[in-house]
């Protein structure tokens, strides 16, 4: 059920020498094991296309450039095979090797990638190995215009900074996965339970409701929009089962009783924690929860200055609910608007918001931010849900994100 | 099944001497003959209060405040029983007899209705009988600091004209008939048909299928929203039918050939027309397309500078409509943005856009101001509908609205 359609992929081009580390750097990024690792020279020898998953960036295409990685220049050929490959290309990313250091092959790949207005993340790997000495970077850098990070593939040095310049970098109209389209088939019906409270305005529904009506209308589903009152009613009414109930998260309790078994459950929270941010991850923050200690510290970061009802949630109801859950006091701290603090590394938990005016690459950045110093983040949502210990039905849909939570 | 709750009938109380001809003028808005016309001064004797219709105002609630209007100044209970009045009334109109002209009587009302913010119309009635001189008028206007208008409630002379004042001086929180949730009782089912084409930005629903839905949620009715092509097997899904389908007015055809003759078919336009402004007064402008004749003038008016679509609709399609209807030449004049052209009176009909721009008042003030001319006025939606013969059935909801087309 988690396909994804290609165009909402970020297509990654790894672009290096031989032996730079291309199939070691890739297997850091997405922690897998796909890719043959060798250290022959050239022991791919095409341009492979390979679906994965990249924490926190979701959903990629990651172009692995072996066969136009030779030593020496570049040839008519070879340029002819990157410009198939940056045809497709929505970043790349240059890897050095840091014996060779710079040389011709990169300053014409970069030449090359910059006449399509490709963004370039360039990398020197292997640190584990070598250590270059920063006025050679700096050098290198100059050279090609380009910052250059210092990153280990093997160890893992460096690699959650370059995810985090990747985000950055990423293409103005990147939009990753659907809200709900990939989950529905042409012919389906969904029913949406949407509560009218006062978080609504007179005559209008919330925008993540609209987008996720329009999402199912655009493919070619049928959308049952009801209260949880009248769910019920509204199930019985209907000669076929849907395929998938999405509640708004205050009402999954009662939604939850009312919906049948055998039917897929989800909340408008998930959606959009997938749809805006990277799933995994904050499923990871939820499950972080039940690690917290009494004492320890807990940042509540809120994406602007905050509605009195946003407030309320980050700043009462969420401070309860983690209190009860962990038994104690915690020592909250808050933050809003910008950015996170410098010093993250002394908090257990982030607990971020919905992010409703933030959009995909500054929610990605953030969890980066967060993955770079090594501390869980999880959104209100998800949190809301593992509290009342209802995230694991949620992610019914979301089997990878469901063996996070089990783990 | 056109009941309008209370509160969205602007509350109109008539007040008055005895004889002004309270009465009479209530006749003269309504066109009916409700109220009990008699020359013997006090024939009503309590403050009564009528639900009517007034074109192109809509649904009102007249209150007629004999009782109360007993010659002399305003005694203590009077004054209370006034009051009363005064807490339920969202516009007062005064009614002056000509002969007696003003007195204290109405000196003392308008400090009264002053008091509690209620706007004024004032008119001297019975100019059929006294023409009052305007040097006189204008004494007793300054006296009151309250625009007088002369009129006739026996040869309606002035009426339509204080139609338009009255509309002018509606408080701004009045809304008029709900989009909807009158037409429908809890625990119902609701088909929208919501073609997505070019129309809608990416992502999003056009406000007034957003308005729809959430109207429906809010009178507790399930709102099953689905494409044209989906439409039959939403239906087939559906155990109990529809208590109405609505669809955009473009998908009427298809619509109508997939919806079961017994459920009701209405269009979103038919809904805004009546929700924004008068439907009776747009019927009657859809119907007097039959009486153009080639050469005639046709006025366009669009509400706002207007998008490529916009103009698309009133400068190319609806002239090659009426031009097929009429079956030859017709003299089209456009107007945008501001108000109509003074010479109105010259148009055989005014075809205004469907006014998603402007509030309700703003779309009864130029209905108005097209009755005042005696021009008919139809909107962009309804045209449509007429022109391609399906206005009839998709005014099923509205008895009276269909009485005027079969006319």
């Amino acid at each position: 059920m988690e396909e994804t359609p290609k165009g909402s992929r970020l297509h990654i081009a790894i672009f290096g020498r031989r032996n730079a580390g291309k199939s070691s750097l890739i297997n850091a990024l997405t922690s897998q094991d796909i890719a043959l690792v060798s250290n022959v020279p050239g022991t791919t020898t095409d341009p492979v296309y390979k679906a994965m998953e990249i924490l926190p960036i979701g959903p990629v295409m990651i172009i692995d450039t072996a066969g136009i990685d030779d030593v020496g220049d570049l040839g008519a050929l070879r340029v002819e095979r990157t410009m198939q490959v940056l045809n497709k290309t929505d970043l790349a990313v240059i890897v050095i090797e840091p014996e060779d250091g710079v040389t011709n092959f990169e300053a014409q790949l970069i030449k090359e990638i910059r006449k399509r207005n490709v963004p370039i993340a360039g990398v020197i790997n292997k640190s584990d190995l070598m250590a270059v000495a920063p006025d050679k970077v700096a050098v290198w850098s100059e050279a090609l215009d380009l910052p250059l990070l210092t990153i280990s593939a093997k160890t893992g040095q460096g690699i959650e900074e370059l995810k985090r310049t990747m985000i950055k970098l990423a293409p103005d109209d990147w939009e990753g996965p659907q809200l709900i389209g990939d989950l529905v088939s042409p012919g389906d019906t969904v029913v949406l339970v949407v509560p009218i409270d006062l978080a609504a305005p007179k005559g209008r529904l919330i925008l993540p409701q609209v987008q996720t009506i329009r999402d199912l209308l655009d493919n070619d589903v049928c959308a049952v929009v009801v209260k949880e009152r009248e769910l019920k009613e509204a199930l019985e009414n209907l000669k076929n089962p849907p395929r998938l109930v999405v509640t708004d998260s205050q009402e999954f309790m009662k939604v939850g009783a009312d919906t049948p078994p055998g039917v897929m459950l989800t909340s408008f929270s998930i959606l959009l924690a997938r749809h805006k941010g990277d799933l995994e991850t904050l499923v990871a923050g939820a499950k972080a929860i039940e690690n917290l200690q009494p004492g320890d510290k807990v940042l509540i970061s809120e994406g602007c200055t905050h509605h009195r009802q946003a407030d309320d949630i980050g700043k009462v109801k969420i401070p309860r609910w983690l209190r009860q859950a962990v038994g104690g006091e915690l020592d909250f701290e808050w933050v809003s608007g910008g950015t996170f603090p410098a010093d993250l590394e002394k908090f257990k938990l982030i607990v971020h918001c919905g992010a409703c005016m933030l959009n995909r690459r500054e929610m990605l950045y953030r969890l980066a931010m967060a993955r770079e110093a090594g501390i869980p983040i999880v959104n209100y949502g998800l949190l809301i849900a593992q509290i009342h210990g209802i995230l694991y039905r949620a992610l019914a849909p979301f089997p990878l994100a469901q063996m996070i939570l089990e783990e």
